[in-house]
């Protein structure tokens, strides 16, 4: 529904607002080169061009743009970051090409259209944040009939995974519930309340808590048991709010080693190919999946079954997925799995449903 | 200022509405027995009497106020958690005593005057959350003229303590700016962008964090090395929103053995003593004094001087202390300490000044 802009700077922008938050994503090292060379070795898309910047942040990709040879970029930004956004600009004196505007992009003016978008506008597992809406906003509005976007394509990608975080998550769980329980006791024994009928309701808490809700983790590509699969795909130049409020996918994984399946490892890719008519001259990709040496900031989600199932390499998976948004926060959301477990000797084991928060 | 309603919730409320929270609260044995004795120590307050709970959460000390004979307690509470309290108050078999209200004190209509406003309102350093207003406004629409308020009175304390923190957030705040400084290098070299405008900024905001920012702990009483002082004190009966909003005052401490002086530590402590004309029968204290065995979830703050002072037995300390709300957000504060520095040789020190968020 309706977004009350107060609450929204309260609970998402405000972080926005704190250089060491932008830092976090500046000292991204893989985030980083992938922008950087999308730009410099596509400089044909941004000389003499005019480009918006969606959620500029500390400045850093309208400045490159700029760099790039941009004649002009509008670089608009929601929180008070805004300010050493300018400044920054000055300090590598592009103020010329630069202008920021500090403004919520749904409501900010704009003198022209614009030749490229571009924007990091990813949160976790892809869509968590929902400021993809805020792209689509700029693109509907202001961009050019034959304009681009950077990134043009997104990905969301889901695989079976093993995970000790399984294990921690439920001794967790239990051990809140025995500590629960004392508390019962105590507090009916020296102060005469009972409080055993609230026993349940804090359950429901705490399962929701260490069990129903997705956790970050940067997960070993060892840890990854079966193929993985894109349950979304996105054209950047295209895709609609309806498209990514609400989706579900069905595929086969196919489980690779003898292992404990013990839930699903979730991630994204993007991709910087311009546009059929107007292609990039290098595509560049910025991916999210596991990896030894080039893990970033964004992780993977761990969605944890309980309990974990063993399979073996010939185990078949059908996997079904659903992702929509929190009813009480657009930019929440909520996920569900379904799994169907058939061995290689041909056991069906019985179907696994299971919702989860990503927060 | 005016409070939006919408983000008071997303920001303070929203932690109220979870049981976990509440049972934080209902653990801390010290305040829970403070309470607990208040009530069922001077029953001759609530036998037959009406009692408004504000903000009663789980509904204890409106549920304990019926045990002890009330006619009719009113429990209001701003959040979903009245849900559980109506449940609990229904477990113990209260349903005709209590009545839980769920809405904002300050909108909520009671059919009635009340004999005694009874509450947990307390925060950090004693007036963090601000909730004490709402304890005003409920007092000044509902209380009856011979009505009694739970607690009675509360008051701010100060002393000069050492800390180990303040090495510990010095090294803190130099690792985050030596940190900042290979970052801005980096970008430079492998991103062709000069940061280094953003240092100052960067250091404000990491001196804001770590230096100039109180800290939640629990203090030993061997850390507190000179006279403790009352910076406020409340009779809750009478005191006004005004009289909190903003106030400074001014005493002296003595150091009492040979030390590092470090900052301030702050407490405070509230009373249950009726009214003059309708005094308790047994007072009861509620302390959040350093102590070995008696500490609660409030803690102390901690507020931390760079660099610390070597002080001895004999050391006058001049102390003189202000406190008022963060300008942004009216649930915060902002406190300021001089301090000067008399050895027992006459000599003076350098006058020290700072100021501290309690965030
Ligand atoms: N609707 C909107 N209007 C303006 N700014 C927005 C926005 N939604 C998100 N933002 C801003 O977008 C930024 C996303 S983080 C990316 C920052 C920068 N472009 C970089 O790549 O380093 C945040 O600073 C956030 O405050
Ligand atoms: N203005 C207001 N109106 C109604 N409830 C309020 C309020 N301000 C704070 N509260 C509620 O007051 C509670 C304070 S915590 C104390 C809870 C309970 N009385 C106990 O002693 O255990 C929280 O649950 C909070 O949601």
């Amino acid at each position: 529904g309706v977004v009350d802009k107060g609450v929204d700077f309260a609970q998402y922008f405000c972080t926005y607002a704190f250089l060491y938050h932008q830092k976090e994503m500046l000292c991204d090292r893989v985030r980083m080169d992938a922008y950087y060379n999308a730009i410099f070795k596509n400089k044909h898309h941004f000389q003499g061009k005019t480009v918006l910047d969606v959620g500029t942040g500390s400045g850093i990709l309208a400045i490159w743009s700029a760099q790039a040879g941009a004649r002009k970029v509008y670089a608009v930004e929601a929180t008070k970051m805004s300010e050493h956004a300018r400044t920054l600009v000055k300090a590598n004196n592009l103020q010329n090409v630069v202008e920021v505007i500090e403004g919520s992009m749904e409501e900010v003016v704009l003198p022209e259209k614009v030749d490229v978008i571009i924007s990091e506008w990813m949160g976790y597992f892809l869509l968590r944040e929902s400021m993809f809406d805020s792209v689509i906003c700029a693109r509907d509005r202001w961009l050019k009939p034959t304009g681009i976007m950077y990134p043009s394509h997104a990905r969301i990608w889901v695989a079976p995974i093993r995970s000790g975080l399984v294990d921690k998550k439920e001794n967790d769980y239990e051990e809140a519930m025995d500590d629960w329980r004392s508390f019962v006791n105590e507090t009916k024994n020296y102060y005469g309340v009972d409080m055993s009928v609230l026993t349940k309701p804090f359950e429901e808490e705490q399962n929701k808590y260490y069990l129903q809700t997705s956790i970050w983790n940067n997960l070993h590509p060892h840890q990854v048991i079966g193929t993985a699969a894109v349950v979304k795909e996105i054209d950047c130049l295209t895709a609609s709010v309806d498209d990514i409020r609400q989706f579900t996918s069905t595929f086969f994984s196919s489980v690779t080693f003898e292992s404990r399946l013990c839930g699903f490892g979730g991630w994204f890719d993007v991709h910087f190919r311009g546009r059929v008519e107007n292609p990039a001259q290098q595509e560049i990709e910025l991916t999210t999946a596991p990896s030894i040496d080039n893990g970033t900031h964004w992780g993977q989600q761990v969605f944890l079954l309980q309990p974990s199932v063993q399979v073996s390499e010939g185990t078949d998976l059908n996997i079904s997925f659903s992702m929509s948004r929190s009813k009480d926060y657009h930019r929440l959301m909520v996920v569900e799995f379904g799994c169907d477990i058939r061995h290689s000797s041909g056991t069906m084991l019985p179907p696994i449903k299971k919702s989860f928060y990503i927060e």
